[in-house]
């Protein structure tokens, strides 16, 4: 049979994640990995999740093992209020849904979104994961520049007018404020009413991504990660949190506040995706925050990805050659590097995993304008520090050389 | 906002599973229950689960709680190569997917192979959760009549070529061979051979969804459950199996074999669905059937589901009035009755949940066709055997006065 015949036109473009192409090569014995972007198992409450998972397992076993209700759990949405109430966001227990990780939040949203040749305004660069979604949706992204306070008022704004001017249907604005995947960038407080205003101006939809609000480290105020939704005019705003940072990823567990009627139409789609999202990791995760265990552990989470970048961002003090530039976030995981014009980053992340064993993502397919062709990523997540310390010497020594060999090439 | 100008195409073509819609009223206290479809928790092995789940976590938290492989745990996928060979169904490891339910295999499926417009083969009656998975794409569907020996080879045919003659794009035929749902049918051999040679003839990429095949009873041979994948010429079958009905459904997790070119394919799309699957969830049931607790438990779960339809075949004998008509399931959880023409399974359920708090589904939503208004669907897996015979009692009472009124009506 010729299957490609078969494929539908959603199907013809989707592409492979650019993470996990390299997935191999990333993985293999060895190499010091500052590519992926996978929460350290070294952050796991292994034991407190042990323990509840006995005690609700001898408890309530055949709830658990049942089915549950598509939009999730009810005693684990009301719990969801409360813990959004703290990010000074009002939702409702009917505002709230459950899904299977946030990635299920982004495709669902998507599905119910998006037609072919709608737009989605992104940040210039912007998540893979959820340009994934869209692109599969067949639908078209416009970028929008960041700078280092995050994405650009007046950019946004001109971006949108330009498109609407051209007639296109702008639905969303896809926005991650807090420490981007994958430029480590916070947007600021006055800009995060900016952006509602523009976008409320012009009818676009806002979704905001906030897997890493709560990773901040010492030095940065909580007060300036108050989510978009939770300014004046943000009750439209469609707001996604996860637990699989802080908790960990392998609990397919996040969830999403929206107005009722987008929470109604993805609880149509949730019953065609999946059913409903697994029983058993919804009540661990509903029980180990019930329990206080997640406000504790974050603590100690907050300090162990601090204690990491601080090492990664010595360490490229340190070796980092002069012309590259990199971000300083103050949370996340993620540090964001700007190489000098006319180096490759796809070409040295080949190179350097294959030479040097030093993994590390390039930063082009976060970008859907075509552009970042000298921009790379970095997490601090995975290695411990003389593995950060030895992978950015070598890698400091390999970008000399490179930069090197390319004003060779540059001169007369 | 407006959020209704917001919604996609798909998003407006979702409807409410008409299962779903009535669970309000279905799952009253006091309400006996033959509606509904999920398994019973009687039969989950609660105990052995929890003694893995510990065991598991002891030993392995870091990986259980990370994120896993899209396709799902490698050794599960190995040891599904040996599952499926005791089903005479030949896949290596790059041919098998471990997916979010099988409605997620359905879901991906319906993505990557159904644009708007493409047909759908159905049989009539079919699973209403697939329904949705074709309806969200926009697909339109046909249904191909049932008899007691399952879908009709000679309706299958007459309906394709017509279909094809009109110049339709038929991509997909979706069957369900053993213990139907809704229906409770089970396909010959005879057919199932017929079934692949006329859909191979077509150009028809075969669905086979297999979550009952393991619940057969007393008097079944098993060796007339023969997945139509096993069949020569079966290769190129797409293949669904779930552990939802045997272990469990909370633990989201089932599999799906298909040929390498639409694994490669769902990949991609499952990458943008939900990253992977819940890894606690499929290491917990991978441990529980490489430890062999599954083959075990599988006769513990025939004979309860084989002892409560008994109850139910019997209770129908004594209880339903001449006219009314059922299937006898040998396997599964489902029989399926047809009234005397002229009566309205819908009012009858409303009716039925309100006045006799005896719930039923009734059967339309499971025809694509506009039929079926006269048919209706028990499930024997919830009851126990006192309200099993009080609810048919009722039941029988209450069609015979039905009966009786659309008679006096119909006279002159």
């Amino acid at each position: 049979m010729d299957f490609d015949a078969f494929f539908s036109r959603n199907a013809r473009a989707m592409q492979p994640s650019p993470i996990r192409k390299m997935a191999a090569l990333i993985n293999a014995p060895g190499v010091i990995s500052f590519a992926g972007g996978v929460p350290s198992p070294a952050t796991f409450p292994d034991e407190d999740l042990r323990v509840i998972l006995d005690e609700i397992v001898r408890a309530d076993g055949y709830k658990i093992f049942q089915y549950g209700v598509t939009r999730g759990l009810e005693e684990f949405r009301s719990l969801l209020v409360e813990i959004l109430a703290k990010r000074h966001i009002r939702a409702s227990v009917d505002q709230l849904m459950i899904t299977t990780g946030s990635q299920q939040g982004l495709e669902l949203l998507s599905r119910i979104l998006l037609d072919p040749g709608d737009v989605v305004l992104v940040e210039l660069p912007s998540y893979v994961g959820a340009l994934a979604c869209f692109r599969n949706c067949l639908a078209d992204m416009a970028g929008v520049a960041q700078d280092g306070d995050g994405i650009v008022p007046e950019e946004l704004a001109r971006v949108a007018d330009r498109l609407q001017r051209e007639g296109r249907r702008v639905k969303m604005l896809y926005v991650i404020p807090n420490f981007q995947n994958p430029s480590g960038i916070t947007i600021t407080p006055e800009r995060r009413g900016q952006i509602l205003e523009i976008a409320a101006a012009r009818n676009i939809l806002v979704v905001e991504d906030d897997p890493y609000g709560d990773m901040y480290f010492e030095g940065q105020d909580p007060g300036r990660l108050r989510p978009v939704k939770a300014f004046p005019g943000g009750e439209s705003v469609v707001y996604l949190g996860s637990f699989s940072k802080v908790v960990c990823p392998g609990l397919r567990t996040a969830f999403l506040a929206a107005p009722e009627p987008v929470v109604q139409k993805l609880d149509l789609a949730k019953q065609a995706a999946d059913l409903c999202s697994s029983s058993l990791d919804q009540r661990l995760v509903f029980e180990y925050c019930r329990r206080g265990h997640y406000d504790r552990h974050l603590g100690e989470v907050r300090r162990f990805y601090d204690g990491k970048c601080q090492v990664m961002l010595a360490a490229l003090e340190r070796h980092m050659p002069p012309g590259v530039r990199w971000t300083r976030p103050k949370g996340g995981m993620f540090v964001w590097l700007t190489l000098p014009a006319g180096l490759d980053a796809e070409t040295l992340a080949i190179e350097a995993v294959r030479d040097l064993k030093v993994a590390f993502i390039h930063g082009a397919p976060f970008f859907v304008d075509g552009s970042g062709a000298d921009t790379l990523r970095f997490t601090f997540a995975k290695e411990g520090t003389d593995k950060i310390e030895e992978g950015l010497r070598l890698l400091g020594a390999f970008f000399s050389r490179k930069i090197e060999a390319a004003g060779d090439r540059g001169r007369p």
